[in-house]
This record gives C-alpha cells, sequence and structure tokens, in this order.
C-alpha cells in the first residue's frame, strides 16, 4: 500500500503494481531449485558454463569495478548491429545510430512514454490482454492508458475499435501505440491484416512493436522499423538469449527516434558487467540459438499434452509460451471462456486455484489474460507440469 | 540533436543533456589507462582481485543467467540494513522497510520525481551549482526546476533567497528539493544552520539529501531521515565501494515514502550480478573502506600542492574531490572570480582550456559549476595531474 503523503501524488496510491517473479524469490540457487519456473517466460538453460567462465575472466581481468561504464555502448551496439543486420535483406544496412540500449526493455518503454506522453502531452494505446508493463509504466508516469479489445478467438486486436480510437479526439491525444509481436499471454504473431493497419497509424503516433519473443518466432518487421518514422522495434536479451538476470533490452528505429531517447535515458544505465555478458552472448549466438528448435518442438509437444487434458483449449504459439483457456463447459460458471480483451472479466476462481495448486506441487505458472499462460520449459519440466496440471484438475473434478 | 518528429514532446528539443563520462570510454581496460580519469569522482582502486574472483566464482556457480534477478532485493537490503545501521545510534533500528534500491542513485532520483512532481503535479528546487542531474532528470520528465543560489565563498545555501522560494506561491507547487551533503562539485557538507533550515521545511516538500560521498565525509543524517516523514537520505556503492561499474544506489526513509518508491521502480532494475557484488562488498567493508582515510590524507596533500599554483583557489573538501577557482586577479578577465550559483555565470575560457591541454597531457578534470573540479586519485595519479597543470599553467602564461 502506498500511504497518503503529502508531497506525493495522490494518484500514486490508486495504482495497481506489477507481480515481478511472484511465487519464487530469483535468481539464487538454492530451495527455488526444486520449482519448475515457468511463469516468466524465461530460457530454461542457463549460459554455457564455459561461456559463464569466460565472462567471469573478463570480469576480473578486463573490467574496472570501480569505473562507471560505457555510457555510449558503443562496443555493444557495434556487436549488435552486426546481429540485427542478418534479419534485413541485403539492400538495406543498419548501424549503431539505428539502435538504444536498456536495462532490459522497461527501461526503454519507460523512455518511449517519457519522450511522448508525460506532462500531458499524450496518452498510450494498448489492447488487451498483453504484456502488463505497457500500462503500468504509463500510468505511474501519470499517463493515461486507452485500452482496445481483441478478438476472443484469435486474439487479433479488434481493428474497427482500434480504428476508432484513433480518429476519436481525445485529450491528451493518442501519442504512442504498444504492440506484441507475438502476443503476450496469448502468443499469436501479427497478422498481414494487422500489420496493414498499423501502416496507415498516423505518423503523429508512435507504433512500438514488441519484438521479445523475436529468436522463437523468427518474425520481425526490423526492416521496415528504419524507413518508417514512427515504428520502433523493442528486443531483448531476456528471453532467447539467456539474459533475463542480466536486464539488456534494445530498441530499433530511425536515427531520429533514437537520438530523442538517448537524451530521455540515464546516461549510466547498463552495468558494465552486463553490457560485457551481451556482447558475449551476440558472439556466441550460433550455440546459444542453436537450442531454439529444440524449444520449438518442446512446444509442439507440450501443446499436443497440454491440448489432451479436456478441460483446456490451447492456442497456438508462435513464442515460449503456451496460452490456455478453460473451455465454456468446464469448470466452475465464472471460469468459462472468459472473454479476452476486457480487463474486467476476471476468469475466476477456477484459474487462481489451479495456479495455487500447481505452485503446490511445484510447477509455477501464470494465470493472466483470462487463462494460463506457461512458458515451455525443459522436456523434463514440461512432462513434470503436465502430469502435475492432470493431478490437480483431478483433484479439482468432484 | 533531438530533431522535431510529430509525436516527440516538443519541449525534448531544448533539453539539455548531461555528459557522461567525458573525454574517456569508460569501464575496459585498454588505451584509457594511459589516462589519469580524475574526472568522475570514482574509487581509484578496483575491487581487489581476490573478491572479483569470489564474485567471478559466485557468477559461474550460483547465479542463473536466465533467469529474472531478485525483484525484492532482499538479501542485499538484508545487508545493507545492517550497513546503514552502524551510523545509527543504539536507540534506533533500520529494517528492509526503511530501504530502497535503485539502479544508481540515478534511477532514484528519477523515482522521487515521478512519485511527486510528474503531469503537473509539483516543481523541482536545487541551489547550483550542484549535481546537474536533478536538473537534468526532472526536466526531462517535464517537470520545472526552480533553482537557489549559493555563498560564492562557502558554497553554503543562500538560505533567504531559499526562504523566499519555498514562501512564494508557485504553479505547480514546489514538492522536491535536492542538496548533495558534500556538495558536488564545491565539496562543502550542509552545516548546521543549514540543516536546521531543512528541517523546517514544510511537510508537503520532499527533502531528499544526497549523501554520494558519505564514505569520506563520515557525516551523515540518516538517523534523522528516519524519523522525518520527508526526508530521505540517499547513498551510493559507486564512490567508497568502488563499484561505479555495477550501478547500485539506494534510498533510506521512513516505510511509507519508501513503499511509494517501490511502487515506482521497474520490477527487475538491478541485474543479479549487481546485487551480488553490492553484497560482497558489504560484506567486505571493512577491507574497501579501509584504504579511506589513505585517499583523505591524500586529499590534504593534492589540495596542499594545488594550493601552491599561484592562480588558484582551493577550496575545504570532505569528499574525494576538490573544486578550485581561478583566483580573480589570475587569467582571462572573464575567468575570473565566476559567480557561483548563477548557471549564466560561465567561467569563460580559461578553464575549459586548461582542461583541454590537461587531457592532451593524461589527466581528465572537470571543468563545471564555475571552477574545476578533480576526483582525489591515487599517490601517483595526484602527482602527475599536479605536475601537469602546473606544466599547462606555465604555457598558458605569455
Amino acid at each position: 500500500m502506498v500511504p497518503s503523503l503529502p508531497y506525493l501524488r495522490p494518484s500514486l496510491a490508486q495504482l495497481g503494481g506489477y507481480t515481478a517473479n511472484p511465487g519464487h524469490s530469483g535468481a539464487a540457487i538454492g530451495p527455488t531449485d526444486r520449482v519448475d519456473q515457468l511463469d516468466t517466460n524465461e530460457s530454461p538453460y542457463d549460459l554455457p558454463l564455459a561461456l559463464k567462465e569466460k565472462l567471469a575472466w573478463s570480469y576480473c581481468h578486463h573490467l574496472h569495478s570501480n569505473r562507471y561504464p560505457d555510457g555510449s555502448h558503443s562496443e555493444l551496439k557495434t556487436e549488435l548491429a552486426a546481429y540485427v543486420q542478418e534479419a534485413l535483406g541485403s539492400g538495406e544496412t543498419l548501424g549503431v545510430e539505428h539502435l538504444t540500449v536498456g536495462n532490459g526493455s522497461d527501461e526503454l518503454i519507460r523512455s518511449l512514454v517519457i519522450a511522448t506522453c508525460v506532462g500531458g502531452a499524450g496518452s498510450v494505446w494498448v489492447a488487451e490482454p498483453t504484456f502488463s508493463m505497457y500500462g503500468v509504466i504509463a500510468e505511474t508516469l501519470g499517463v493515461s492508458v486507452q485500452r482496445g479489445t481483441r478478438s476472443p478467438h484469435t486474439f487479433a486486436l479488434d481493428l474497427d475499435a482500434a480504428q476508432a480510437a484513433l480518429e476519436s479526439p481525445a485529450s491528451p491525444p493518442l501519442r504512442l501505440l504498444f504492440v506484441v509481436h507475438p502476443n503476450s499471454p496469448t502468443a499469436n504473431a501479427l497478422t498481414e491484416t494487422e500489420l496493414d493497419w498499423l501502416r496507415q497509424v498516423p505518423e503523429e503516433i508512435l507504433v512500438v512493436i514488441d519484438e521479445a519473443y523475436f529468436e522463437f518466432s523468427q518474425t520481425t518487421v526490423v526492416a521496415e522499423a528504419l524507413t518508417r518514422p514512427n515504428w520502433i522495434v523493442l528486443r531483448t536479451f531476456s528471453k532467447g538469449f539467456r539474459l533475463a538476470g542480466h536486464r539488456v533490452g534494445y530498441g530499433v528505429a530511425n536515427p531520429g527516434l533514437i537520438a530523442a531517447l538517448e537524451r530521455v535515458r540515464l546516461p549510466y544505465n547498463l552495468p558494465s558487467f552486463a553490457q560485457a555478458a551481451a556482447i558475449v552472448a551476440l558472439q556466441h549466438r550460433q550455440d546459444l540459438l542453436g537450442c531454439l528448435s529444440e524449444l520449438r518442438q518442446e512446444r509442439s509437444t507440450l501443446a499436443q499434452a497440454l491440448g489432451q487434458l479436456p478441460p483446456f483449449q490451447v492456442y497456438p504459439s508462435a513464442a515460449n509460451f503456451l496460452f490456455l483457456q478453460l473451455r465454456p463447459e468446464a469448470g466452475s460458471p465464472d471460469a468459462g471462456s472468459p472473454k479476452a480483451g476486457s480487463p474486467k472479466s476476471a476468469p475466476g476462481a477456477t484459474l487462481a486455484h489451479i495456479c495455487q495448486h500447481m505452485a503446490q506441487r511445484g510447477s509455477l505458472i501464470r494465470h493472466t489474460g483470462g487463462g494460463l499462460r506457461i512458458t515451455v520449459g525443459s522436456p523434463e519440466e514440461n512432462q513434470r507440469t503436465v502430469d502435475r496440471l492432470q493431478a490437480v484438475m483431478a483433484s479439482l473434478t468432484p
């Protein structure tokens, strides 16, 4: 609870927060290792020990703890440019001037809201269910959030409603629009129809396409973001690159927008060791990303296994997680087919119940967006989780 | 240059930025090692190799790169509480509920502005010259900054003007007041008179006392901050603890204010390795802080040597740096005795010239606040810097 203190903004007390890794205590090896952490869409695999040792050696002999980090991220940006370039056609080139680096994508999201909306300059649009941090960060900065909806069947954006939001005069005006590609928690990538709609968003509205799961989806609009003055692509090292503990995200956009974001960010936003870790990960990307085809295969296996549990509908996924909903006939009345896209349609007690029981049995999964989001883990983690879900559902059936 | 793009806040183009470690490229060991970096108030000493190796081992065998950090900083806060407690009287106790941890103090400064001022809720007060990030961060968030002045002789706050600012109605109202204790770049600690004035600041204005240099000054108001609802003390691991590269800062205040700041911050703001480094530094604080008496001795030696260069007045210092100004009769007319406290009174070409020449000779020092700020380095760095300054001044004299 945020108390009322006379110097605080009154609206602060009403803010909803973001629940960081609920149920587990973070990075330390310890009791949490007995738990399968399939609730935050991390990679199930740490960096190989050889890479960690290389980084550790570099820390001991190449980095000065007592010196501020490189505030320009120059070496990291050079490596990053080469990586992002790989997804471009041969006619396009990308340089460090197209890149900005943040303390996780969270910091970049905050910078985007600051650059466009704070102080009554603009408002933000998101289509729920989606990554909750867009709304949380905007509201923390006193920026209002307009909430669109999605198809309850495919989770595609409701484009008629979205277009109406764009065209209706608002005060402050809409300035920033967030989509995830593929979306979290619903795992669907943007369709050509959705992308066409994003292409005609007026130039005074900045379109943020968050490709946090790009390494899994292998679908990207990064080439287009270079040529569109009001598009930016966000990426992260927290998922496919296995660096969630290091907090490195980046944005790709035209140099003008990048210059604005560089001006807004804190000068030493990224620790030296985080920069070093991202550089090493990029240099060894063949090794690190090699396991992604195995994870995609595991995703199919897991989807199939979960789909055989009668109460659940499992949706197609282009990411490293699966989204499940209770079928209408299943569970208690209030848990049936929650309408996606409306934050008010709480899926009720059943899903929360399932999550609690799963946690007690050792699998952390997420209850969000009117369904369950389960990260694709290692084969063993996935199998244990399927078994536990089966047992939990059996225990809940009278 | 921030270009004008239709979705950006128009005021962004006018923003002045912060110049991060000008003239050197950060943390990598390389050509910069031939340069004495006395411009960013870092410790001249890295962590001992044994501690770095301990951290490196812990990275390889105890931390999961692929897992998000502990978003509650619980182990770090527990260690921190024990450290901060040492400066308290026996009657006072301090717990994790009095602490918030940030990605450097910069992040905490930003959180403070967000919690009190954004969206037209308040404005910020600083007395120049002081740490420029307060103003930069506020203005980036669209928050206006009122600028007080200081005595041109002692750099103490001009309390009459400050009181007038407090009492004059402003829109938005004053909500946040920043002082550094001791101040940067002028190196003076708050006096009892200044502290008495801060004690009567009305409760609807939050007083931030930045003790970045506490480990050098050994003067703290942390005990008082626990009992005053509108005081917060900021500290950092970047100076005395030698961890500038890891980016860890913290705040000490009443639990209500701490709860508000925890709500405002990004959920995974501190990488796992940064948390581990701060924990190890705290556990070995006797070793790390042991060299501070040597640095204080070096500060005297350096001050004495610089004071023997006729053009300069060297001011007393309670921190790990010295502030120098050209005496009125010295240098070109525009360089003489710049009025401290007015950002308009640029000390002119001479000081900038001196800095450039010093950099060419291998000593980075800072031209700021109408004077030169020189970090106390190792004995060798200090000696070389004195020699170079002598040579530069000789070369500038016709």
